[in-house]
């Protein structure tokens, strides 16, 4: 079956979901969970064969890392179904109606954005997450996965595809593309008549081809090159924390501190003893030259550690005069992530707030918060940067669109 | 100056534009209100040259309609731009804010897309139109119009640009792309890095053009296929005027209907007085034959007439078995623009605005209410049809996004 027709599939199959009550919604993710569970030795035997082609590909740890399906992790794929079948159903719900002055009752009502395109790399638990998510938000799914995971992905869909039928909903409900050379993204990410959205989501490689080559919609997240910005007023005890929370709790995800940035009165009083604790956890420390007279430790940044996403135990610093500096190197360095200032100044909060442009803008708190989870979205489908639909973590509700309603008596215009 | 400096050039007056505040925002739209008034010669010298040139070139008496501005049409305009600065500003505006369990405080905070490219035809209103929306939600514009404007709009974008200098706000907040060969369209909408979205308004030939090169996300409303569908509980007394002011009020505009449905238990009360009554105002009647066995009068309907958008006093009539067919008819034949139901039954009600997949989803009113300024938005920049960002009249809040922000006192991830 080509790339078309398991759309076209799968978008009839959207029309059919669209309508779906919370209850028939949940019976099947519940039904999902429990065949993950019934039907794990083969899902972890399938996932087996793709590690293993995956290191004799000569992989990297890291990358087989991520493949691996293995011990406790099938059982906490299912959890996150059940997990989102708890969520509230995003679909029908009304916005405030508002009545008009001749009688129209007017509002919004939520409805899904139909089917929606999911095109990732090696993770095979974004294809359970994915599905549990569009599934739970009235939406089909069309899931190309990478590769190296063909095989888990094909048992993974084979289980879902057949609980949705145990519960008479249409199997096309979750569908899948096998990935081949890219081609089949092009093809899928150009069905401007049948995908509804598309989200790329894996290394800024694949996101560039897929923006690149898209003529359907597409919500992206390109990196996280976040700030910290230490105000003159910021006080230790609380700069050091955030700091080091947000550069050592997990370095190498997108919410993780890559530059920190103090004001030049603040710099002798906090910069010393922070990065003594930055160095105590191994922190490497590149920075600019006012940075470094403070702490000679530390190498000296070149122009590329501004704007650079280390995603590892690497840190830039500079110095600034003040806070329209911080705000202007943020702006030219920042990548609309995650941006976070510490300040006891009221009025340098709220410029913070309302100046930077940012998915999500962070005030005496760890830029590590901008995350679904965190944020109480209950699960989250990845976190947009860029502004169009949705900006920052995704949640069911970004997986929805609303539509007007108007509720007359019989009103015409004149 | 290329597309590409003049984007740059209107990128940078879009982070101006996205802090100033509402004062001066508003400040600005009442210069440029005062300069349309006081420069009202030589906009009608200008577009007296378009008009002359659009005749010669033998353009019809429609198109040469939409193009003129005389009279009481730059009055108009001025008023239109105050009526905008009177509005509220969305940006800065904040969603409720939830107190999590860990003491943050986390919510939205609304902010201006950007820079936006609106694409658009003859009519030299959408100029300021256009102008003032984006102004006032803080965005800068890239005006692409088209070429038999091209005097009107030039003097146009002239005085605002004028206006927002002496203001002290950047011209470049109001940027002009003179029209070329459709190239320059291309061009606009493949500036990715600077262009956060593009806006064509005009024919379906521009629009799928645009939909086709762009590489920016696009918004746009392709066509208005809408029904009114009579339901087996629906009362002449209503039904009879949705039907007429719907279809003759004015029948050239994208919420006008184009196709009347009606349930067969319904059509022997109700049909022949609808039809005597749209015969009367002139309407050409093309019925499906259960229709025309009641309606004798009534041309025969052929395939092409259901899914047409006639923009015209012709209506196609469909009798159907039950609301069940009624919604399949919408979903194979709709353009997701508009759609009624006049009913007395509750639960019918529901179906409706559960199950239609429309930007504007009607229960016991006319069609023709579909518009900003009905719905109480103040005023509207176009119509999306498609589900991403926005669905229906877009306001200006249509033209801004939400950043989380996220208020702690130190708190960090554990």
């Amino acid at each position: 079956m080509n790339v078309r027709q398991r759309a076209l599939e799968a978008k009839a199959a959207a029309r059919i979901l669209a309508r779906q009550s919370r209850a028939r919604k949940d019976a099947a993710l519940d039904a999902i969970a429990r065949g993950l569970l019934a039907e794990r030795a083969s899902i972890e035997s399938a996932n087996d064969d793709d590690v293993r082609r995956a290191r004799q590909a000569g992989l990297s740890s890291a990358l087989v890392e991520r493949l691996v399906l293995s011990g406790d992790r099938v059982a906490a794929l299912a959890q996150a179904v059940l997990h989102v079948a708890g969520l509230p159903d995003p679909v029908g719900s009304r916005g405030p109606m508002q009545r008009l002055q001749n009688g129209l009752l007017v509002g919004k009502q939520r409805l899904p954005l139909g089917l929606i395109a999911i095109v990732y790399e090696s993770r095979p638990n974004v294809t359970v997450d994915a599905a549990a998510l569009t599934l739970k938000s009235g939406n089909a799914v069309l899931l190309r996965g990478g590769k190296e995971a063909a095989s888990t992905n094909a048992v993974l869909v084979d289980i879902m595809r057949r609980a949705l039928g145990d519960r008479d909903l249409p199997e096309a409900s979750v569908s899948f593309v096998p990935p081949g050379d890219r081609e089949e993204i092009r093809e899928l990410c150009g069905l401007t008549d049948l995908v509804d959205l598309a989200i790329p989501r894996g290394g800024e490689g694949l996101i560039r081809f897929v923006t690149e080559v898209a003529r359907v919609p597409v919500i992206k997240h390109y990196k996280g090159v976040c700030h910290l910005y230490l105000d003159e007023s910021a006080e230790l005890e609380m700069a050091l924390p955030l700091t080091l929370n947000a550069k050592v709790h997990r370095p190498g995800v997108c919410n993780a501190l890559e530059c920190l940035l103090v004001h030049h009165l603040a710099a002798p009083r906090l910069l010393p003893e922070i990065a003594r604790a930055l160095s105590a956890e191994g922190v490497e420390l590149r920075a600019c030259e006012r940075a470094r007279a403070l702490v000679p430790t530390a190498h000296a940044a070149t122009a590329e550690d501004f704007g650079a996403e280390f995603l590892d135990k690497i840190l830039a610093i500079r110095v600034v005069d003040d806070l329209d500096a911080a705000l202007l190197h943020v702006e030219r360095y920042g990548s609309n992530h995650t941006e976070a200032i510490c300040t006891n100044q009221h009025d340098h909060a709220e410029r913070w707030l309302a100046e930077v442009d940012a998915s999500c803008v962070v005030v005496n708190a760890s830029t590590r918060f901008n995350d679904g989870g965190e944020l109480g979205l209950g699960a989250e489908m990845g976190i947009s940067t860029s502004k169009l639909h949705a900006y920052g973590p995704m949640g069911l509700e970004s997986l929805t669109s609303e539509k007007w309603i108007v509720l007359g008596q019989g009103q015409v215009r004149s």
